[in-house]
């Protein structure tokens, strides 16, 4: 154990690669040499604006939140993994003494601890500890980077587990970026009945068929609402009874609310616009429910077997690959969309 | 059975009330001796704008649907009710065949038959008929007026049981209107641990009270949303795990939201603004669930049991009595406030 | 039109092949020229003991509910299906107006007409009329035969999704005979992360394997139940968190029982034995729900989601092909299990 | 501070009163003054038994863990309580590592911590220690003897609430025990619609009424199981939807079963017979779940707000007080039924 090599995130567009200690595995802790950290739109906001919302970026902060690694030592408590075993890391831990813990929704923990989001250091770095619990056990045949991209497809099945996906499910999912993705992933291996994928961007349609959409739909920027929500009952023949919004924008609100049958949901994972309109009393007399949905919580291990069960292949997802060293070209790429990256890898230790 | 004295709305502020002939019970249908009838705002709306959304009064209608009455006859198929039997009628029959029939959601049934909501008629005379399943027999010991009120009751089961209310729950009504009444009615009845109702009138809070409310608000209709957010946090303690918004207002959308907890339900039941504008990012970070409320499904057996518990003293919202043949001034009672009515009730055969 | 020959089972052991008239369908009904009819373990179990349980043959009852058919004629109200159209036959029609109805759990409605369940007829002819809404459209990929299986498949699926199984389930399926193995089929359609099928054949066992069980096991009649939930355990690493009997013996139980991890669900789909003893305090102290799972209820549009997606094979549960006029040899061959049959289907109109 | 008077199980039938030193309390951890400790049915087991089912009392164990206190000091971490402060005691601590205390099941927790099972010591005595969480602070209003009940009706609470009472439930309470008694509560509560309790002895059945029971039926320990279940749907009318077994012997078990409407839920609260007979077809024909309940979670706050509501009367189910310097005394009261004790309290201060 040599360097330390670290990235950190010191103001708007100013980051860094610096060596930093290594730090001391706590007795349920275990000390990780980090594999693939994937970046994630929120780190590449923070690059560019220094701030999410009331979480802003006031003193430096390491990067990296998508991530895996191997274990390298134990806290003295630590029981369920050992030396060399090759984890993911679900990157939030919460404080385990609330009522949000103990109901079973850590992820809402008011005092969790999540990384890379400030002021809470992140894992982009060569060595990194973390709470062994939180650490998740990938099988021989599940590679450091399947690992890393658990994190968004984490997200997708908090998206469609716990709001009611299942079996028969006819799915509409609003936005083909990396989030819209790993949704149709997610829907699909649940045995949607069908899913169609509407986005305003021809390549990115592409790649939702690759996931497994059924169908897909481009929408101009112009089309009017009524229009899209009509194609859409048009395509399927019946009306989504959940439709997922990753994109976020008052205008993929309306095209979802519009087209989700009566008594059915609409489901909000993107962090788009701050503030958007809906149609209260339409809202009320057609019982479609307005979910939102934040991060994932007891959903690790459940994206952990759909990449495990060999069905769903994650790695399309992965289109560029950096070493650390080249931190700064990583986030140029994924900020700038040089070569339509839907998910860049940086690899900490090669 | 000699006259069958009916209440007609022709069309704007035109009410009238006229003789029409009995009309005979089909098979799986009960001809009833009308008992009592509420009046509802929705009533109210038609008389004065002739429509509700899209449901517009085009042709005359026979108005009334929070009602009770007295069996007199029965079609041949029907086996539960008998010559004599009082019962509560619910007032919307589906159709029995499509999926929300068969999922358990008929109040969702496309082609549901409810009582004066144009085209079809309501039970505002003398004599109506009814499918015999959705007349719900009244114990002895439950008045004709109580069963009346099974209606607004409902409304508020379906709001309560059906989003979460129960034992220990936190729950914040926003509007002290007949709606606002009966939910906290119910939410207490539930075992609710606290129910704390807002609104902009003491008269009402003070009704409220007598409900059951553990804690009432009085806002000024210029309070900023998030004073009022922190002061029920202040009186709670706690913040609301459920919201139940009968106003239907953008401020009292702002302040139910705001005030609600992480991971709890906002839940609306009232029809007033048509479109409000909502934090949309607050939403999905807080998992704070938005849920529409639509009349009831199978909520009217649950409200008579509260009623026949005799632990629910609905008869509090009765203030005003009138005779059929004082249809009119009934209306105009509830229209105008006359003496701060909560319900009207029309005894159709006195 | 010319006959419409019909299988009719007169008392034990006594099937018959005779002419009856065609019927003239309802309004609500559609006229069905019959396709595949596969066999069930119950229509044998008729054939063999004139009873089950409390449905006893009492007077000649037309077989056959395992079935599919061609719309050749629709009542006056019927919208939603065509001459011509092929669809899969729900054989059990609800009364559509008592509690269970209207709740959503029609399957348990107690006045049910079911198809071959005494004293009602079965659909095991050349012409048969039934309630439209219970007739699935079948789209044009999918054979008469796949419709036919749609009725055991709905079995598995009412066993899957409304006990639990969804993403990440670790599901133990005991017994690998047709219902087993539709379960195994649908788990894995759901995305369970493993599937472990248990049974006392070999045989039996690779067929699970093809229907997608992870892992199967064959067990000795003689085995102890708790080596044998030991050997699961040590399969799976972690305990099954649903567990699934298709067998119904006091052994299969057992071992089922044990198996299954604290707070997980024990269903029992199987109709073997009248009575088992269960560990009460057992099942008290660790929370393993016994669940019982009756026939289906809306499940059959999602199974013909399943079958429609192109990625379930049920076509390799069908193993036994014959002719309307050989019904006879068709159930000899269900009875002795000449050749292994798993599911044989008899041809209504070739 | 004197001395820290201690119950101790030594082994059958040897309950010691020793003085033992006064813990200090952990950084989450609070120490507190004990005030009332309520003696349970396992208590006198182990005193009579020196075991239950596999938790054997190999060493000395203090017994006690229905308990409430008084904060004395408060470890560093301690947030939400302070010195001076009156709680309820919750006796099991889980991991808070595992998969269940994640998933909002700490009750299942393998590695729970729960006072006087063996081998983990209970609180009665002078001075008890005890996570600060699992303290939860008692209004003003609420007496240290309402919060030692707390821990039964938390039981209550568990069974009612997470296995479906709700507003208008049918539900049948096999046995007047304290645990019956505490289910009539809580179920009333929460809106039952009628409640049942049907006990051997017409003494119990009397408190059964004053608990809010809506009718009792006494019956014979020879009464066969038909006729009771027959009696019970002629007083309801209706078949329970719910029915809670408090007693846990053969014959309960199958009254219970058999009174239970179709698709209702049997629930388990008893741990009588180790191991029963159930009708297995009947079981899945029916669609009766067989439900489980063990201890609690997250129910002590729902039960307290049931107590601080005034609404709740839990006093009357304590009969009997003593000192703690009186405990064998009193546990010979529990144990001998000396005075009909229902709930007989130590007072571990006075």
């Amino acid at each position: 154990m040599a360097d330390n090599l670290t990235a950190v995130l010191y103001k708007i567009d100013d980051l860094r690669l610096e060596n930093r200690p290594i730090p001391e595995p706590k007795d349920d802790e275990v000390l990780l040499k980090m594999g693939s950290v994937g970046i994630c739109g929120s780190d590449v906001h923070y690059l560019e604006k220094g701030r999410i919302g009331d979480f802003i970026v006031k003193a430096p902060m390491i990067m990296g939140h998508e991530a895996s690694g191997t274990v390298v030592k134990c806290g003295s408590k630590v029981k369920h993994l050992k030396e060399g075993d090759r984890v993911a890391i679900e990157p939030g831990v919460p404080c385990r003494y609330c009522l949000f813990c103990k109901e079973g929704n850590y992820h809402l923990c008011p005092d969790m601890v999540f990384c890379a989001t400030p002021p809470v250091h992140g894992n982009l770095s060569r060595y990194y500890t973390h709470a062994a619990d939180f650490c998740h056990k990938l099988p021989d045949h599940v590679s450091l980077d399947e690992g890393a991209v658990l994190e968004p497809l984490s997200v997708g099945v908090h998206a469609c587990k716990r709001r009611g996906v299942t079996l028969g499910s006819v799915v509409l999912v609003l936005g083909a970026g990396p989030i819209g993705l790993v949704t149709i992933l997610v829907a699909k291996h649940m045995g949607a009945g069908h899913v169609i994928c509407i986005d305003l961007l021809e390549n990115r349609l592409a790649v939702a068929k690759e996931c497994g959409a059924d169908y897909t739909l481009k929408r101009n920027a112009t089309d009017d609402v009524d229009s899209v929500a009509a194609k859409i009952e048009e395509i399927f023949t019946v009306k989504p009874n959940i439709s997922i919004d990753c994109g976020g924008s008052q205008r993929t609100v309306n095209i979802g609310f519009k087209a989700t049958r009566n008594g059915g949901k609409f489901v909000m994972v993107g962090m788009g616009s701050n503030e958007v309109t809906i149609p209260l009393v339409a809202a009320s007399a057609r019982e479609v429910d307005i979910i939102g949905v934040f991060r994932y919580c007891n959903d690790y291990p459940l994206a952990l077997s759909m990449v495990a069960s060999g069905k769903v292949n994650v790695k399309r997802l992965i289109t560029h690959h950096f070493k650390l060293e080249e931190t700064v070209k990583a986030f140029e790429t994924a900020r700038k969309f040089i070569g339509n990256p839907i998910k860049v890898i940086i690899h900490c230790n090669e």
